[in-house]
């Protein structure tokens, strides 16, 4: 054995490792965070619909607190409330995507979407330069984007959160019921050095939470709530204040991060260009980032024939796994990597074909994207004044 | 000498003793807290004027920082801007009126006021039991109380936050400017123990303090913000966060709590009746107050003609001192008074036959104030959007 072929199989068995870690870190986050697994949810809506979308069929929702609430929503053919906000300092990436495509999917089962758009976060931690890079991003990139992905218009509201300053007299009336301790026991004192941060993350990401349950968006109910297990810590507070001032405490659904292209234990980042590829990127710049892309391939191609590779870990992989709808080709492809009949070359030649035919497709469909201020929430918020 | 005697000299002595100790709180507040004696703009207003307000003359604003600034503009005759909000959680007393009276002299000499009713503090504060119930203060006794007072239409302008929520804009915008560990220094990491406190103090406060320099409302110039000494430490913040966001730091007149009916260390407190006045008391209650009040005097009337009483620590006394025009009167009462001549049960009853005028007055100019929707802040605020 040559010492390159004890490299690479050295290099493979460190790949192997790592899928264990990340298959771990799942399940470990679902134990120690008091989540549910997904998969019973999984087996009751497959028997309910008989197919289920590739997202739920794939497990990118893994975990789960009260599902079954919205679950009898879905029994009864009722419409079901979803609240999912975005942070507006990029336009939006695959990784978006994901969520979006995950909400659309959940309004063909009835879901009623509320996007808060949230440009003082933006702001706030200092990923965007002003209010008004955030506005400018949240209306011209964001809110055209999500609706070429296909959001219905019937189904789904946005507020970009520095023009309806209503929602902040609803976080003020939250505010009191956040106690200093619990939040830093959450959130860890360090990431709370200014005020505004205090009051984002324990007031107004609640009034997000809660809104639809006031009068004015039609009251108490179930809501679901859809985050990456980073933003757990939100939904945990948001259900105890929902508790303390008299809400229905809001289902949470988790769903895994679209991994970073560089990185597949972390997450793909809007403000880390060389991990992200954006709905607006163009070919050749598509190209060049998978090109430059982490996989799970090893670098010496007889030992990567010999042994294959780890699709699991492979950002380059997931792109597929994450957006193809095409099961046959997802499945085919997942097995030829692993068995090394597809090199990483080959691989990303594939996946950078079908990303480029996903964005050309996209920049079309937002070129049809008309006026949307229909869809923009203004019902002044003043039941509890 | 008898033992009561004895007794009512030590008496006297020990009060004697609490007039050196709040003339010294004042001069010793000066110096602690970096402030300006308000005795040379004193004698600079007394030369331009000839007369003063007997506020002014009678020495119930003592402190100020940068008060040069606002000169300034009365040497030139121009507007100038005050800004001095209130808490809508009790009908307005005679402590409230010290400050309208003294703004109401102001715009004789150009202020434009803007008078922020800050029905969230009360609410967070937990002064109020709801939002609803401080706007409803707010409304229906703050206001057309300010306005009986005397201050002028078209130089006052009002807002209730929970129903300005643009300032909560503002607010976010300041608020990533304010360190915590800034804030923490100024007031006590025990004061801050939710987070509506914490961007109330922080941040809402500032906007209200700094609003009238947003172009909105005619854009960056020096403003006048009169208080009390416990809330410097907003003043100091709102410069040093005026500084860092390139507003002009607001001057600061630091005017004398009228103090309590029981007790002239602590003030009048709109949440302890039994401490105060309320424009809106009857007869009955305001005699029933005086009577209980404590005095300058001992208990023991020949000691009382002996010595004679301590004006400078009656708060029945300072009811007169602090609201009534008539300065011969002030003068002989505090004279006959100091000297024994008038006892304390005289003093009272003279005070109660002054206050319960006073109201009197109060309430048929209360029931003549019309609508006053044209006074009430209603501009967008969008310039940093």
């Amino acid at each position: 054995m040559t010492d390159n072929e004890k490299l690479a199989i050295r290099e493979y068995e460190s790949k192997k490792g790592l899928k264990e870690l990340l298959l771990q870190q799942y399940s470990k986050k679902i134990e120690d965070l008091g989540l549910e697994d997904f998969s019973r949810v999984k087996r009751y809506l497959k028997v309910y619909y008989g197919v289920l979308d590739f997202h739920f069929d794939r497990d990118m929702v893994f975990a789960h607190l009260g599902f079954e609430n919205i679950s009898s929503y879905l029994a009864k053919g009722q419409d079901f409330t979803v609240v999912s906000g975005l942070n507006p300092s990029s336009p939006l990436h695959f990784g978006h995507k994901v969520l979006f495509d995950l909400l659309s999917y959940l309004q063909t089962l009835g879901a009623f979407v509320y996007i808060p758009i949230t440009s003082d976060e933006s702001y706030i931690d200092s990923k965007v330069s002003s209010i008004a890079d955030s506005r400018r991003i949240g209306y011209g990139e964001i809110i055209p984007s999500i609706l070429a992905l296909g959001l219905k218009r019937e189904r789904t509201r946005f507020y970009v959160l520095s023009d309806y300053p209503d929602i902040y007299n609803f976080a003020m009336y939250l505010s009191k019921y956040v106690d200093m301790g619990y939040l830093k026991s959450i959130f860890g004192e360090d990431s709370l050095d200014n005020s505004g941060k205090i009051f984002y993350r324990a007031a107004v990401q609640l009034a997000q939470i809660l809104m639809p349950q006031l009068p004015e968006f039609g009251g108490k109910r179930d809501t679901l709530i859809p985050v990456g297990i980073d933003q757990h810590p939100y939904l945990l507070l948001s259900r105890d204040i929902a508790k303390k001032t008299g809400f229905i405490p809001p289902s949470e659904m988790v769903f895994k991060f679209q991994p970073s292209l560089k990185n597949p234990l972390e997450k793909m980042s809007g403000s880390k260009p060389e991990t992200a590829i954006y709905l607006t990127d163009d070919a050749d710049t598509i190209k060049t980032k998978i090109t430059k892309a982490y996989t799970g391939s090893v670098s010496l191609l007889s030992v990567h024939r010999d042994l294959g590779a780890i699709p699991e870990i492979c950002p380059v992989f997931s792109l597929l796994n994450f957006h193809c709808a095409d099961n046959t080709l997802v499945k085919k492809t997942y097995e030829d990597y692993k068995s090394g009949k597809l090199t990483g070359g080959e691989l990303k030649a594939l996946v950078t074909d079908f990303i480029v035919s996903v964005v050309c497709e996209h920049k079309k469909k937002r070129a049809q994207v008309g006026d949307y201020k229909d869809m923009l929430v203004s019902t002044p918020i003043r039941s509890f004044l």
